[in-house]
Parts: structure tokens; sequence; C-alpha cells
């Protein structure tokens, strides 16, 4: 795990301000999965809550459902390819954390795994670490990290494919955020933003004005 | 106004796709008002959904409520200090399309007027533009366009100022968005993300996976 440390929860609204493309781990009796959500956002500073949306078709809605927690992790540059892989691989499908599974994102067999096995998910031993507060995992080599408990609301849940979540533990690699803000050192080290078709976007300069 | 092209509606999720920040203009019953917010996103395909916060306090959320109707406008680096600007000040105490009231965010004698003269909804004449579906303007000078009708749900609305909007009609600047595609030409004609304590960050380079 790269290191981590904790972001003051009115801060944790922060990790999401700029709009990165998440990847949203979740887990419950004893499955666990990771997707990619471009369609997440914060929606209140303190306590902070956040939205994000999540497909019924999914194994994260029914581990999400099931457990009422989820993570939003940060994925850094480095870590597109494998964005874009448990963003299109389903976790009924496969184990995606598992290193040898025949159909596992990371198996050197699977069509996807040309690209995963260059990812820090594939290259760790432990491609996860467990969170503080929920039993969603961390996934190894993101930037930041938001631990959080789903706010029930079935209609919008139902209707929209909407969960709400109170961040209830945020964490973030301080060497790219720190005091309240995002400083990313170089190229690799930066959040993502996802387009469509396996085209992203980095963040890029930061400027004031 | 600079050019703008139909976006087809199944493609319009791909101009909130990657994260940006957005400006929220608003109009009813003879105002007119816009605001910047960080907290939005797509929330379907087709039909096209969007979902943003819209704080309880704002005059936006009272032309919101009233109207039905929203624009989210997606504004370019050149437009940062717009951005900044209608996100600090509120309707309710400046018209921000004048260009001569005294609390306007054009007006020379404003604090913020500094950065605004600069900015192209300020040096040009007509600030705004009629929208094709909806009664609230489109902001000139940004990237691209997305005209919502809101989604009635009171009680997300209510309780976390959440609101779902349906894309009735979409539009972009072809010079930056074409074919389902973001390409911008240069550094100014970029979408920006906003941090926070009028720092920004630019859409940065594009990359494939």
């Amino acid at each position: 795990m790269n290191q981590r440390v904790a972001v003051p929860l009115p801060k944790a609204y922060l990790l999401l301000n700029h709009g990165p493309t998440v990847l949203v781990s979740s887990a419950h009796g004893g499955r666990r999965n990771v997707m990619a959500a471009a369609w997440n956002m914060a929606l209140d500073f303190n306590p902070p809550k956040v939205a994000v949306v999540i497909d019924k078709a999914t194994l994260t809605r029914e581990l999400v459902e099931a457990s009422g927690e989820f993570v939003l992790n940060v994925p850094s540059r480095e870590q597109a390819a494998l964005t874009l892989a448990v963003g299109t691989k389903s976790g009924r499908e496969i184990d995606k954390f598992s290193k040898d599974g025949a159909g596992s994102v990371c198996a050197p067999g699977n069509p996807l795994a040309r690209r995963e096995v260059e990812s820090r998910v594939c290259r760790d031993s432990g491609q996860a670490t467990a969170a503080s507060m929920v039993g969603a995992p961390l996934i190894e080599g993101c930037l930041a990290w938001l631990e959080c408990r789903v706010i029930p609301e079935p209609h919008i849940q139902q209707t929209y494919d909407l969960f709400l979540g109170e961040v209830i533990a945020a964490w973030a690699d301080p060497a790219v955020f720190s005091n309240g803000r995002w400083h990313f050192p170089d190229a690799a080290r930066r959040s993502i933003h996802y387009q469509a078709g396996g085209s992203f976007f980095a963040t890029g300069d930061a400027f004031e004005v």
C-alpha cells in the first residue's frame, strides 16, 4: 500500500471536487468487487456526502445494496488501464482481485490482462487493503479513498441507479494531496477523467484566478 | 456567440463525463441568473439525464424551482475568473448579466470586476443567447451547453439540494467537441475543474489505454 494519511472529513469533498473518475469498491458475504464510475460527485461539505451512479446490472450494485457501504477510490494515471478494465468486465464473470483466476483482469491469459499486468493492482501481491470503517476494500496505488455508508433513498436508487453516501473516513496519499489541496508531482501520479472508448484526460495544469 | 452545433442527445453525457465545472443558468419572470457548480454529473445516457447540486440560499434555486428548467454551460479556461465570480457573488445582490450595474460582476467599480472585464461575458455586448427549448440563457463563450428540464423529485431537492434534469437539447462549439469527442485546440479553449479558493485545474492531456 502506498502511504495514506487521514483527510479531515470537512475537506473530503475536495478529493472529488475536480471531477475525477473513481473506482467503486464493495464487499459483502465474502465477495468483493471493484468497478469504474465517471458519474460521481460531491453532494455536501460537512458531514460530507457523495453521489454515484451504480447500474442495476452490476455486481457492485448487489454488494452495495447488501452491505450498505462502498469506497470511492481515486485512481492515478498509471491505473487508467485498470480503470478501463474494471469498468468493462463484470464482477459476475471474473474475480477482479485474483492474480490467477482464468477470467481475472490480472491473469496473463485474459485479453484485458495485457494492460492489467502493467497496473499496480496486479503487480502488488496485496491488491487491496482493509478500510477503517467499512467492509469494502481500499484499492492499492490510488491517490485517495473515501469510505462511505449508503444513505438509504430507495426511490432514487431504483428509479435512477443513483446512490447517496455519507463519507465516514477519507484518506489521501500525502505525496499528491495535503492541507486540503491536490499537488500532483508528475505525469503518472495524477487523477484521470474518463471520456469514452478507452480515452481519458489527465488532470491538467493547476492555475489560480 | 461562438459557433455552436447540435449534439445528438445520446451523446450529450459526453459533455460532462470528464467532470468539468459548469455554470448553471436560469430564468423566470423576467429575472435571470448564473452560478458555478462543481457538483454536477451525468446520470443517464438516453434519454440523457444530469444531476446538479443547487443550494437553497441561491437565486438560481428560486429560478430553477419556479421555471422547472436550467442550462448547464461548460466554461473554458479563459472563463475561469468569470466562473469564480459568479460562484462567489449571489444573484440576489447583483445582476450578473449587467455591464453597468453597480454590483455587476462586469462593472469596473466592483472588486470582482478586475477579473471580470477580462472575461468574454463582459467583453461581448450580448453576454447570453436564447436557448432553443428552455427560458434559461446560454452563456457566451462556453464550450458546450445542455438545456435541461427538471425531473421533479421534491424529497431529494429539499433534503440534499439535489436536482435531476432531463437534457432536451445539447450544443457544443465544433472547434472543441465533434463526433462525440472533445479535442481541445489550445490551452485557453479547454474545460476547467474547480478545486477551491480560486484554484482550478485545466483539463489535461488526452490519452488512450
